[in-house]
């Protein structure tokens, strides 16, 4: 029977990705480098701390003038002077029995080794402190090159850059950095039913709502979306759109122009692109089976179910993936998995892999969540607004008990 | 003795956010919404679909000249037409015995209640298909207005829109919206120690690291970072840069102020502020310890500890969760938490909440990843790049076993 698709498993659908590297990289600024992902592991190019820190606000002292010292018989120690915050400590050389005030971050004086904390001391008068509690050597202190040595790798490549990364950078003067270019993603939808969202749709035509989501999608995933607009179902202006955003990206999504009457339009296109390789016709997953992927020399263009809610699992199972490949990042797990319980039982059929929306109450008395499904037809929008995430289900599985412990891709703006 | 802090818990510290109301809205278009936070419920102008559309590939039926058939036994329907897309099906009125092609989305004919799959069809001729496995009425059809009803609540107001909700938004024509504005926060860095991360450090002096980490935070949060650079210990100059961060935002974060030696000199700009209101300084948790917040009318002052690692834990707990507050967020929950296990012993002292940086193993047997606490004194940097999110520890509880099931929160780019 003409028109039946070539399914393939998910596992080997991701197995594709292989056939595609990670695109070109650039230089930026750090203060724009959130979320971004250097291309190489990046080197401390000097040491931190430049100088031996202090960790408290105190004294600095040399460790065994305060040995033995406590409550009932505290060290004395004669107070040479205070270190400015930002001046050069190593100026002052404490002399035994000798002690200079310090702060957080100040730099210790010549043979200084530990900072007594301004809690354990008592000033007797202006040159002279009682230390009621003994320091080991180096203790409040952070030695000059304890947290970096030149040389040491501070981040690794090919992950995404969070706050933090970026303090260290900025601690260790790395104002710039480079990074893979973000990938561009052109979104076309097909379709002489659709009209653009701001305008008032006639008699059998809708508004295009898969340029917006995918658009969101694309941007969630740290690339930039392009919106292609709405194309008619005419071969030749698809091949023409198609060949463009082809050229103008690196992954082209065409959505609305993969169900078994309108894939051979899809199809007939990818065909007479230049260099185009179809990879994959068809998975074996629900919702998402008329996925179709093809690679034209490290540029990906995917055929999208029409159905919006279909469009994402299929968008979070594969796009996202490649997405994340093509933009350099090592670990290219697409959604964080968590894992909650049911409160119903959820049938499923042998053979394929099943994807069913399900809302998440955080507030039960489990620390997991729990996970009831949402259902609704494939072309209905309002339970998409509903759910938390999607609840797998093998292909060889029937289904799922009540209360049986389920892991859960949790969608990314839902925690 | 002078200069301990006065401790709250951190759970009366969130207390006091119910003195702060949500900011203004803003009517923005829908393409920038993705993250946005609308002010109210959002109604469905309209009903969705805008009428009955087929959800499959296959032939307009009126449901009844099916029943009984089957594959020996057919159904043989005259095909009266074909519903182009986009084009109004009611058009075509459909007598009993008749049928239309029709594609997925495609609008009913009149008088038929349901689609035939192309799979379960047989054309005959030009003019006649065989059926032969019937339809109920409403079969592979979403009625006119099954998805949304006009006034029908769509969104709920206050909860960050996502790529979903902008799709469903698109659908009903809604292409601008009532959102609250993005807060702006002011980042001030205070220490002579401390230059611009560009500059070369001298003696005593550090690169401003702060800075660079508090904006890539409030950034993270959806907020809106302004970077109010690095001021010396000069009080007047503090106070005179204070008065104006806040007059320009919404939160201003001081940081490197709070701790013994420094706090006093955040207290007094704090106290010299027109209208200021201090209603925190300390919390009884670790690190954190040295937190300062302040309240000018609806606009907060946090004072901050100086070391980035202590900083960014009371961003997670508390500045994060006070900016989503006043960003117009129900749900003020900072970080996701997840199940995990501990791989060994975590000791802890009584008397005050513990934050242990831990790294998580997602790669285990087990569904919940394993937790391995990242040590490092406050000071040092490096610890805080391999830390994946926050294990919490009671302040009755003397420690966590190994093995044990503990709650970690998520680093929003950690998964």
């Amino acid at each position: 029977m003409k028109g039946f698709f070539q399914l393939i498993s998910s596992t080997d659908f991701l197995k594709l990705f292989k056939q595609f590297s990670p695109i070109q990289t650039e230089t930026i600024p750090l203060k724009s480098a959130l979320g971004r992902i250097p291309a190489k592991p990046i080197i401390a190019p000097e040491q931190l701390p430049p100088f031996s820190r202090s960790t408290m606000d105190g004294f600095a002292v040399r460790a065994r003038d305060t040995f033995g010292c406590g409550e009932s018989e505290p060290a004395l120690l004669e107070i040479v002077g205070e270190i400015a915050m930002g001046a050069p400590g190593t100026a002052v050389t404490l002399r035994p029995g000798q002690t200079c005030r310090i702060w957080t971050g100040g730099e210790l004086p010549t043979q200084a080794d530990s900072v007594v904390m301004v809690e354990y001391s008592r000033l007797l008068d202006e040159t002279t402190v009682e230390v009621f509690k003994p320091v080991a050597p180096g203790e409040n202190v952070i030695q000059a090159g304890e947290d970096t040595r030149p040389g040491q790798t501070i981040l690794p490549g090919n992950t995404r850059l969070r706050p933090q990364d970026l303090g260290v950078l900025a601690g260790l003067g790395i104002t710039e950095l480079e990074v893979y270019r973000q990938a561009v993603v052109t979104i076309l939808s097909t379709g002489d039913e659709l009209v653009p969202p701001d305008n008032q749709p006639g008699p059998g035509q809708i508004r295009d709502i898969n340029s917006t989501t995918l658009a969101a999608l694309v941007t969630e995933t740290g690339a930039i979306a392009r919106q292609g607009g709405i194309i008619a179902d005419d071969l030749p202006l698809m091949l023409n759109t198609c060949r463009q955003a082809v050229a103008q990206s690196d992954m082209v999504l065409l959505s609305g122009g993969s169900s078994v009457g309108k894939r051979d339009f899809t199809l007939k296109v990818l065909e007479q692109l230049d260099h185009a390789k179809l990879l994959a016709h068809g998975v074996a997953i629900r919702p998402g089976k008329p996925t179709i992927l093809a690679r034209i020399h490290n540029k990906a263009v995917f055929g999208l179910p029409g159905h919006v809610s279909s469009a994402m699992v299929v968008f979070y199972l594969f796009v996202r993936p490649l997405l994340l490949r093509l933009s350099g990042l090592e670990e290219q797990n697409s959604l964080l998995a968590i894992e909650a319980v049911t409160d119903q039982q959820i049938p499923s059929a042998i053979g394929r892999e099943e994807y069913v929306r399900v809302q998440l109450d955080w507030k039960s008395q489990d620390k997991r969540p729990v996970a009831t499904p949402i259902y609704g037809k494939s072309g209905i929008l309002s339970p998409l607004v509903k759910a938390d995430g999607l609840l797998a289900i093998s292909r060889d599985c029937e289904g799922i008990d009540q209360g049986q412990p389920v892991s859960v891709l949790l969608f990314p703006g839902s925690s």
